[in-house]
């Protein structure tokens, strides 16, 4: 496959699209145009057309593209043909939450670790973990390969933490709230801001009247 | 102001832009160029110039921006000049993480009531909240003029509580986890899917030596 560059507005579209594809390959659909995944996304056609372009021709002229090829192709560009294990540090409330989230199982993520660093917390059980001290971190990163770690802790004390698990072998860390990190070159950083998605609400509540968003 | 056609990617590069420029801001700093907010936030100065485009000329050539005028100016296009009251909805703990979340409140974000219909969870503080049952969302989204609702249920909840929002007259509901909203046109929704964001990680682990993501 040739390098490509393909913008992260469209990897997320991507991830978007697949989980509509899924709903429609459980209801037996066989094909799929892009307006019937435009309307069922909330975006143009025109934009699911050019996201799917990025991946050379796919689909038929007047048949729409095959909905199961589709979600596989999705998923292996997304790194999805596989299952990911993930650790979490931070057994808070975000943490806890995080643990019992439906949505990462779905899509083969598996929290295999929940650390943290107050006695109170270490030997709980949340799910079916049991909340581990920070120093089992480099074991059990080494033990299940994990490449992804998720930091669900104050503000604070995130930059530490990236750092314990980027030294474990951890290359991609989601972080949440507004933290700037220093990692290195190779480490993936992606930051949930929630205050974000309440600002783009916002922005729609203001302009609505004045233009539609894409 | 002619109507804009602003896309979403574009928004939230605005808000990230804001909270860049406001701890330049904080530092003194006078001016930026389009190339120092790039470096700063992660994008290509070409996004930069395109994203402020959309609000016709800005900046001097050579000079750059003025940070204290640019920085007005997004929070306006984002709604953020006056402050926003804001319902949540579910106690748990994702509930529970967000009221304590510190990325809402320096934004002009303030949750002014926190609703749940588990009775154990009624009357509990949270911060500084008393947990109110359901019943009470009517009066508090009219006391305060509510837009905004917060969604944190479990999945086969969501659905339910934001038809109680809306007929509340909250306008814009921010959800997590892969649920799908019927609510009627003028009500905006967004949606926090945690995976999508693990997929964008997973996407970069992939692919980071074949490509460069914008």
């Amino acid at each position: 496959m040739k390098a490509l560059k393909i913008p992260e507005a469209t990897v997320q579209r991507l991830s978007i699209y697949s989980r509509f594809l899924e709903r429609l390959d459980k209801k037996g659909v066989i094909t799929v145009s892009s307006g019937e995944i435009a309307r069922g996304v909330g975006v143009s056609p025109a934009q699911v057309r050019k996201d799917l372009a990025y991946f050379g021709e796919f689909g038929t002229r007047g048949v729409g593209y095959n909905v199961k090829d589709l979600i596989h192709y999705i998923l292996k560009i997304l790194g999805l043909t596989k299952s990911w294990p993930v650790v979490l540090v931070g057994a808070g409330n975000l943490g806890t939450a995080l643990t019992a989230y439906k949505g990462f199982a779905d899509r083969g993520f598996k929290i295999v670790g929940v650390f943290d660093n107050d006695l109170l917390k270490i030997g709980k059980r949340i799910q079916d973990l049991e909340v581990m001290p920070l120093e089992k971190i480099p074991a059990v990163v080494a033990e299940h390969d994990v490449k992804i770690g998720i930091i669900a802790v104050p503000i604070g004390a995130v930059q530490n933490i990236a750092s314990i698990l980027v030294d474990a072998g951890v290359e991609a860390l989601l972080t949440f709230g507004p933290v700037v990190l220093d990692v290195p070159e190779h480490v993936v950083v992606r930051n949930v801001d929630l205050a974000v998605k309440l600002e783009i609400l916002t922005f729609n509540l203001v302009f609505r009247d004045l233009q539609s968003v894409l």
